[in-house]
């Protein structure tokens, strides 16, 4: 659990030792005692210590003691507090490309020896050649056609054993870490955060749903039936006398834009009080969250920070942030300068 | 809350009153503080007051024994404890239609006088003369035009409330109560008592996913999210300066047979250990079910009561049970006999 021991670490960091003179001791008993016997440490510690104290976590702070405060005007029932995660660049990076097209590539020159035709048929000979342009360039039915050869064929259980192997082997080309590492520290306490006041958090993504749901339980604390994405479609059949899901070279649905409130409303049933995302493709969602009743939040990651991580927004090919960014700033939803705002970006940093 | 409060009444019949000599309350105050501070009653009442003892009850009763019995070989972790329930003919009755498709011929009536061309027009025309035969004549076709006239075209929200409001209107022919009061009342002990064992209890249903959702939750004790079924696609549109979500007159998944664990996959992306259905609907889920390794558990509802409910299995048009039968018994999958193993069938049969 990446999310709980960094937590930990970074509570331990933030801790104040008290020096005890003689005959201390016993008077440190006596407290402890009367805290043991009491509900609630009133100097409770800092729920999000890897946030600095500014504006986001201001907001943050104060919209979770509005919907949480009992008999407040604001109030909501903890069975409503529904909280969405976009994935690729709000929860982990995406850069240089989305994780899961780089698992694509790995995956393609891994069963590149059963495929001697592949040297000279696109997409995959541009593939192979790691040439990115030139894949992107045989658009959909280029990557359809990479969908297929590596994500379809195969069981549902086969294909999470594929992806485990791969978040346990591969590593990031820049920090040189498990890509599952990284994830981001400052919305990790976010995330913990928010279930410890009832929220129920939940990852919407324009990621595969079968690619996430393998490791991210592990890596945010929120499990598999918490995990919406993007998928393809499965069907039964019957291998050794027993049923299996076979994954076919089929979408059945793209988790992204206008369809991430329709895959809320299909997963989920309810309308989130509280969104978070990072680019337009998360527009959408934060929208459809913004108009309904009551007390709402919504939240952009902006990627601002070219040393720590990267730093793009309007012009980006990955995680384009434009459209998204003019409605936050002009009404008010809260925007995170990663830069400024946060003091680590992944856990492995953490002192 | 039907359910619960179902429970409540069947529960205080059950429960033995003890008569008190004179000195009597002294030793009764000291008993109860006795129990009070103990944290479990030692005599425990019956989790399924209204189910005979038999084998169907004997193996409910073992299998949660043995999966929730701590370093037990067959202990299933909480999270793991899925149990999926299909809906029609399995929690509430499905004679002499399904509700869905009673409330759909409900819903051309109430919209014909808008629609003058129903008179002459197929399946209008029949549906308005409640000739069933001939609505179902017309085959798929005819079928999903009557779902797009009465299912598709309005907001998620607005179809919500057409919802509620006809199950708060309608009544069901033969016992002249809401739908929603048709609901088994040893199936809602059967949910209460695997929710309080750790089990999360879905439903698995055929019917529409926004069919269920507006009332399901309430008279099942089961939230929206944990609510599958059978959906149209929907679309994200404006309107009055606002996102709405629009329903089209297209299928987006028919959650039966094959597809059900294809959308138990997708949904809730783990297996569950027990199922429970009354219909070959249900046969490949339950195949599903006891496919996967450890304890296992798969029940089918058999309609064996002529008299308090209906009585159909293999030649049924609504329900059929014949293939998943077999292998039940075969198998020796958990067949309730509903006429032998149910005390009462509805809540409001209750004394």
């Amino acid at each position: 659990m990446i999310g709980h021991v960094a937590r930990f670490l970074a509570e331990c960091g933030s801790r104040r030792t008290v020096g005890l003179g003689a005959g201390g001791a016993g008077l440190l008993v006596a407290v402890l005692a009367q805290l043991l016997a009491s509900t609630q440490v009133v100097w409770a510690e800092d729920p999000l210590p890897s946030w600095h104290e500014g504006p986001s976590k201001a907001a943050i702070l104060a919209f979770v003691q509005r919907v949480t405060l009992e008999g407040g005007p604001d109030f909501v029932a903890p069975e409503e507090r529904i909280a969405t995660f976009d994935n690729d660049g709000t929860l982990w990076s995406e850069q240089p490309l989305y994780f899961q097209l780089l698992f694509a590539l790995d995956r393609v020159e891994a069963l590149a020896p059963e495929h001697p035709e592949w040297k000279e048929q696109e997409p995959f000979k541009s593939a192979l050649a790691k040439d990115l342009k030139s894949v992107l360039a045989t658009g959909r039915k280029g990557l359809l056609q990479i969908i297929a050869a590596t994500h379809a064929g195969m069981t549902e259980a086969e294909f999470r054993e594929t992806v485990l192997t791969w978040m346990k082997t591969a590593r990031h080309p820049r920090f040189d870490q498990p890509y599952n590492a990284l994830v981001y520290q400052p919305m990790l306490e976010l995330l913990d955060y928010l279930r410890d006041h009832g929220f129920k958090t939940y990852i919407t993504s324009g990621g595969g749903i079968s690619f996430m749901r393998p490791w991210a339980p592990q890596a945010y604390g929120i499990p598999p039936e918490q995990i919406i994405g993007s998928s393809i479609k499965t069907k039964l059949e019957w291998r050794d006398g027993k049923p299996v899901l076979v994954r076919q070279p089929e979408i059945d649905f793209i988790d992204d834009k206008a369809e991430k409130p329709v895959g809320i409303n299909k997963f989920i049933g309810r309308r989130p009080i509280a969104s978070f995302g990072n680019s337009d493709g998360d527009h959408q969602m934060l929208q459809w969250t913004m108009a309904g009743e009551g007390a709402r939040f919504a939240l952009l990651v902006h990627h601002t920070d070219s040393e720590r991580e990267w730093a793009y927004d309007r012009e980006s090919h990955i995680g384009r942030l434009d459209k998204a960014l003019d409605e936050a700033l002009a009404k008010g939803w809260t925007v995170v300068d990663m830069k400024k705002d946060w003091k680590v970006i992944y856990p492995f940093q953490l002192k």
